[in-house]
């Protein structure tokens, strides 16, 4: 899915909802897990449910693999059944050496039919650069992340070369600014947590054009209006994506509609700040 | 296994190699492409020939996750090949926030009976824990690695809070210094790439008792005799990887004899250096 049609689908949709298929066996609701396929039955049931409001779905490709190779199946099943219509993100957080990267590449964009993956930038260029050169996809690289853990070494900040700085520079504002030269705004976005909607004005400096994955809304407390105030540009140029507190809305024979009704209520809310 | 027992190995078989089992499809003898479980007696043809000649054997999860899930299955199987004998590891640079990196450690710690697996340092502390949190199992972190890329953000300056350094301290080394106070030098690894080898003598400076996983050798050109000679400490310390040298040491009928020989020099050379 390319820029133009992600951006047309956020704005006949008014949403830029991406849903979180972090599908834990021991929280889907008692009645389903006897099923033998039940992390897909569950998932298919809340994509039903919540795909008239969403323009997005994100697996996280961990909660799968704790499952072995019948988990990789229900991650194939699963992505097979989201909608073309929406972008598919796989979760993944993948990285390594350029012709490790190439085969995660092919995994995910591939075998498996994903738009989008996460990408950890520690490596640099080489371990980035296979994923950028599929056409169509998406390279979604950590930026600011959403966890306490971001200011170990994240937020580290760095000796400037030179004295263009009027302030030292974070080691994420560099990543943005470095990955942004290899990737463009047609196949590159970030990683930039909702809890830290107040380095969004900052971020935006750096990359105005770039769609930004922000999760950390919901469960991990990060603000709808605060990442839609300060990370909004003129093509929206958000995914906020929401795991758990849709998800796991309901834990009883009527879990899809309560998924469905949160997932409603924050495109209402995103309709409102579009 | 623990710290001990691997020493004992290393000693007992004057040997310090690791062997990656990289497998590519594309790249195994083309007499073995039409056998159903192809990847899986391309494996164990190599463990069979080389089992002898190291004390650890590393999965590189891409290279099986770009067959989907037939490719987990065939990761599973050769997990469960590999002698007990032997440290298992998955190379896999996973890390995530924290409840989803609890679910890789299960995925790799207890669905696959992995001893190690390699982590991402990237988002920090509550990332990497959950790996540390398990008995007789091994978190090894990227600290230096063996690419290119590695100059993009791994070797940049840090900025100094203090007045204490003569030097600007580069990322990789405050990520050593930072993590090796969350595990220690019983679960925690680093991985330094061969390539890296005249940063090795700061590095024992850094984490003196720490194993080392170095990859690099062989096919990206790091020296065994320089790695051997900056990075080894009173224990070994090291986990050398040779990953495509060995295992396509051959592509016809023999492959599995000739990367035994080849096993068998890099062993042989290792214990000239013990």
């Amino acid at each position: 899915m390319n820029r133009k049609s992600l951006i047309d689908k956020i704005n006949k949709k008014c949403s830029y909802l991406c849903i979180g298929l972090d599908t834990d066996f021991e929280k889907i609701p008692k009645h389903l897990q006897p099923n033998k396929n039940a992390v897909v039955d569950f998932n298919k049931a809340i994509i039903d449910a919540t795909k008239a409001f969403c323009v997005s779905y994100k697996i996280n490709t961990a909660f799968y693999e704790a499952l072995g190779s019948k988990g990789w199946d229900a991650m194939e099943e699963t992505v097979n059944y989201i909608p073309n219509s929406h972008l598919k993100i796989a979760d993944a957080k993948r990285g390594d050496i350029g012709n490790t990267s190439a085969q995660y590449a092919k995994a995910f964009f591939e075998t498996l039919k994903f738009d989008a993956i996460t990408v950890a930038p520690y490596m640099g260029e080489d371990s980035i650069r296979p994923f950028l050169e599929y056409e169509d996809k998406w390279t979604i690289v950590l930026g600011l992340t959403s966890n306490k853990g971001a200011n170990d070494f994240e937020m580290l900040k760095l000796l400037s070369e030179t004295e263009e700085h009027l302030r030292p520079e974070f080691l994420y504002e560099h990543v943005l600014k470095t990955v942004c030269k290899w990737g463009n705004s047609n196949n590159c976005m970030f990683v930039t947590g909702a809890t830290q909607a107040m380095e969004l004005v900052n971020i935006r400096s750096i990359i105005p054009d770039h769609f930004l994955l922000v999760p950390g809304v919901g469960f991990q407390g990060g603000s709808l209006s605060e990442v839609s105030k300060y990370g909004m540009n003129k093509d929206c140029g958000l995914l906020v994506n929401v795991s758990r507190a849709v998800i796991y809305a309901g834990s009883g024979e009527n879990f899809a509609t309560e998924a469905g009704e949160i997932a409603k209520q924050y495109q209402t809310e995103m309709k409102s700040y579009l």
